[in-house]
């Protein structure tokens, strides 16, 4: 799907669409909305006036065409309301600004393998459901509720008060395998390079940390992602 | 070879990679690794920015780029005597084809973390340890030793008569929770497409696999190594 024109491209930016990348026209005079572009970390590509002429369907597209993905996003509550039924304690993970659509993929992937009852990702300064992050999913974005929030603390918050147990997985906190993870838990993992925030980290009920033996300061944030995720099922099939 | 990224050369510098020089960015900001590169005695130059990107293969040099000697690898003999000699359980790990360099390079960092002892791969039909896989592995690939055999099921029979446990990580083996990983452990993981061969697989003393409650059948081969070491570690640390 093509949606073309700067209002159109500005308001999709922080809209429900997925944008898979946005072509801009070399020589266009709209340096705000160049700076946004860049700053929402969504790929972008300068063209000749011709070349987006020829892509543009509209014939009007004022130097921006932003090409967006149809993939279906949840409701929180929706994803709280189908764990609920499945008569499971509910696990859910919130994403806190992963950038690179590889990593995303993958614990999309593992997230779906490993039961997870949905994923949520935040709106903005993090990569969307795209085409590379299906692909590396190997179709499991397709078998897994994914929701996108504009705030990642008020949907901390929000769980909270629905009796989930939030944890970050983190650096420095209590190691997972000694942390009860029987009830409903909500995992919170970093970005690549950030880490969970100083904020958000203040919000959740704790730390819990995967013991390192090695020289190594950090696991890739997927594997950490699949570590965690096991210890919550293995803790959950054990007596 | 080239090492780039600030964690990497800093990593390199007391690893087992030669290095040859280094090339620093003039106007970088971060005099710590430059007092350490100093330190080091190994060869370094200053650079413009635009030198060095012109050098750079990754894109994503950060200001440091050092120029190795091919990978170092090690001798089995070498990883099982160096095993014995830290006291605890001696934990393997045997890729079977990995072809992805990012693959590679994240079950290295993984298994640095984990604090495994060296790492066995294949001479043909998979990667070997290149500059991609070194950058992924996040440096880690400096502090672990790497094996590269001829022959797999070769290393395998020989792992056996030194009393090593050979698991095979697959699907529709036996939990891998419910599997005493206690002692000398080597575990076999398949490449991307092919999974663990079918001759090898027959070779393991048993086939352990982790608990999907899915609908994606199989896990990314990087997700399957970091559960499956960080269960053999929980194992070995609990009572």
């Amino acid at each position: 799907m093509l949606i073309e024109g700067k209002n159109q491209v500005e308001a999709a930016l922080t809209g429900d669409a997925t944008i898979e990348k946005i072509f801009i026209q070399r020589d266009v005079n709209n340096p705000q909305l160049v700076r946004k572009i860049k700053d929402s970390r969504i790929q972008y590509q300068f063209h000749e006036r011709s070349a987006m002429d020829r892509i543009s369907k509209s014939k009007n597209h004022q130097g921006f065409i932003a090409f967006a993905t149809d993939f279906k996003y949840h409701s929180l509550e929706d994803i709280i309301i189908t764990a609920q039924k499945t008569g499971s304690q509910p696990l859910l993970i919130i994403l806190d600004g992963i950038e690179d659509p590889h990593n995303l993929g993958s614990i999309i992937r593992t997230a779906e393998c490993m039961g997870v009852d949905g994923i949520i990702i935040p709106k903005n300064r993090a990569v969307a459901v795209n085409e590379t992050v299906i692909r590396v999913s190997s179709g499991a974005a397709s078998h897994i509720k994914i929701c996108k929030v504009t705030n990642i603390n008020q949907e901390i918050e929000y769980l909270k008060g629905k009796s989930f147990w939030v944890y970050a997985v983190e650096t420095g906190g209590v190691n997972i395998s000694q942390t009860n993870m029987k009830g409903p838990v909500a995992l919170v993992l970093g970005g690549e390079n950030t880490g969970v925030r100083h904020h958000t980290l203040k919000l959740c009920d704790g730390v819990v940390s995967i013991r390192m033996f090695g020289k190594t300061n950090s696991l890739n944030v997927g594997s950490a992602a699949a570590i965690a995720l096991y210890e919550v099922n293995r803790q959950r099939e054990s007596k």
